[in-house]
């Protein structure tokens, strides 16, 4: 099995230094690596893989994932959901709230054709499910959405978790599979308790709960509070980034995705600027000092960002850069920034794979 | 002449309680009292319009804009210009520094199939816009691009804009055409006498400054500083935003683009879950607290932004919402906002007039 075997490239130049910038670059065998070393992982601990697509929004390494052995894919959104199935995946996770008449439409026509569990954290989300299955003809699985510390949504308490799946037993159209939560990072063993007592709970009312899914890229390689997992969901490890180098889940020669820009002026000594701002990079800052960093020229950072100009410091950066350098950044967030694009393109070295489209991107729907 | 005229809008239902969400949602009477209030402005002051288009990025609302009086459009990238060009735009300031081959050629194409002033702060750049300009048979014009005081790029001097006055005259397939600032707001003055310098240092050398293209929504409403501006930029001013409001330019009411999204969570009484997240409305912060605010809840702020999920402060707001409820947010910054999204929908009042295509999004090259 070849990772190049699941894409079809469009051609946009053969070397590196012939693309047009600012444009998403990606080494495809440190993707291959990433996504191989996870799936070996989860295949040891006997968890099963169940990759996020919301960081690569692509067919090709979705369908490369299922192929490394991925028992599904998560989703977060109809239209990461759609695009996924026109792309031939089968088994998926969609693991956000969905509510109004247009979205359960489009959830029951998803689940007559591929094999969709979805979450819920009340019973007005509960009841509309159970209406999409009983419009598809087809039972939807539910997964009970737990905040076990992430203060994001989700059961408050496992009591409030075991009313949900009581919820869900008594709706027509749905049925109950278990437990599901974003655990903020570093709380795994708070979380492995919360989801505990809610089973039990759950169990003592006669209802089994089959999954228990928990996921996030920076405790991904933790042992601890895995014990009742039977599911795994990570997305940002098929690239990697800044914020998990800081994490400590990666490395830089982890982090396959970078954005080509141009210095386009160096109008100072200390200041350069590239051709990739907030729509080429995002304000994401996730606790960094500035909007992402230049590893070849020892992590000069970007200190500034308008829309169209990146500022980069190059007061310490010796020597100096000239207009029309080419520079790659290394985002602080990637999974934002792989959303801005319509085109990535793929690479191997100095040598350029080709572009292919972001199927998922802007999929917020 | 009626701003619908310019519109052929696609169906996604009738009311705006039938979208589904996220979804950005323009009122568009205030988008027709925006540009026509701004254009009467500038045919008072007797100085040209050339709004920006970065921010909406639709070739209707830039044909609008031209037939209120505007004297042509000011774009940032390329593919900008070229997307507004196949919509019938024959006027344009591209306000970035081009480079490279592939982009050069671009910009050739252009230049043959409308009018292209470009704007240039080093001499790499003039040779290559002179490459360009001999490429396409057609002198480009070229302002010069001055740093005067935003402390971004453009010459940092007047003595430097003189010289490269003087570098794009001794080039062929350039010509000089004038200076361009984006003056950091509050800077006006001392913007007009850095410009009042190099015109009198270039006028000494025997060229003539055609035209000083000064910009900005921010300061729009201000009259100092105008004497020797010939046309002005603004962008955001089509749309306003929660930034505007802040620096004065606008108010509440002036805000044309909201982002319609929905409540799906109510964990806590403190706490509601919205479906737009970083991915709906960006990270950007422009120094406020929280990422938007629903006005309609007494400005109850974003407090947190996942990719797909926003965290809507209720604790103040009272009744609490509802899961299901819509709720319409103002973004901090609309310009990358509508960038995110592949359509965006018009209305009047409660009804829907329709969805057109983001012409110009992700044209970051």
């Amino acid at each position: 099995m070849d990772i190049l075997d699941y894409f079809t490239f469009e051609p946009v130049g053969a070397r590196i230094d012939e693309l047009e910038t600012p444009v998403p670059i990606i080494d495809i065998d440190i993707v291959d690596r990433n996504l191989k070393r996870f799936q070996e992982r989860c295949d040891k601990l006997g968890i099963a893989n169940w990759p996020h697509i919301k960081t690569h929004k692509l067919v090709p390494l979705a369908r490369y994932q299922v192929a490394l052995g991925a028992k599904g894919i998560t989703v977060q959104k109809l239209g990461e959901a759609e695009a996924m199935a026109d792309g031939g995946i089968e088994d998926m996770l969609l693991t956000f709230n969905i509510l109004g008449a247009s979205k359960l439409k489009r959830l029951a026509a998803l689940v007559r054709r591929v094999n969709m569990t979805v979450v819920a954290d009340n019973p007005v989300v509960i009841h509309g499910l159970g209406e999409a299955g009983r419009d598809a003809g087809k039972d939807i699985g539910v997964l009970v959405e737990c905040d076990t510390g992430a203060r994001r949504n989700g059961a408050q308490t496992p009591a409030e978790a075991a009313a949900l799946a009581k919820e869900i037993a008594d709706t027509p159209g749905v049925v109950y599979k278990g437990l599901m939560t974003y655990p903020a990072p570093g709380t795994r063993l708070s979380t492995e308790a919360f989801l505990t007592e809610a089973r039990d709970l759950i169990a003592k009312a006669g209802q089994e709960t089959e999954i228990v899914s928990v996921g996030g890229s920076p405790d991904m390689w933790k042992d601890e509070g895995l014990d009742l997992a039977t599911q795994y969901r990570a997305g940002t490890y098929v690239y990697f980034d800044r914020a998990l180098i800081k994490a400590g889940a990666c490395t830089f020669d982890d982090c396959a995705l970078s954005v080509l820009t141009t210095i386009v002026s160096v109008p100072t000594p200390d200041r350069a600027l590239i051709d990739a701002g907030s729509k080429a990079l995002t304000m994401d800052l996730l606790g960094l000092e500035g909007y992402g960093v230049v590893h070849a020229m020892g992590d000069a950072p970007i200190y500034g960002l308008n829309e169209e100009h990146g500022y980069l410091d190059i007061s310490k950066v010796d020597p100096k850069p000239a207009v029309g350098d080419l520079v790659r950044v290394t985002p602080n967030h990637v999974c934002p920034v792989s959303n801005l694009y319509d085109r990535v393109v793929f690479h191997r070295g100095d040598t350029v794979l080709g572009a292919v489209k972001v199927d998922a991107r802007g999929a917020v729907q």
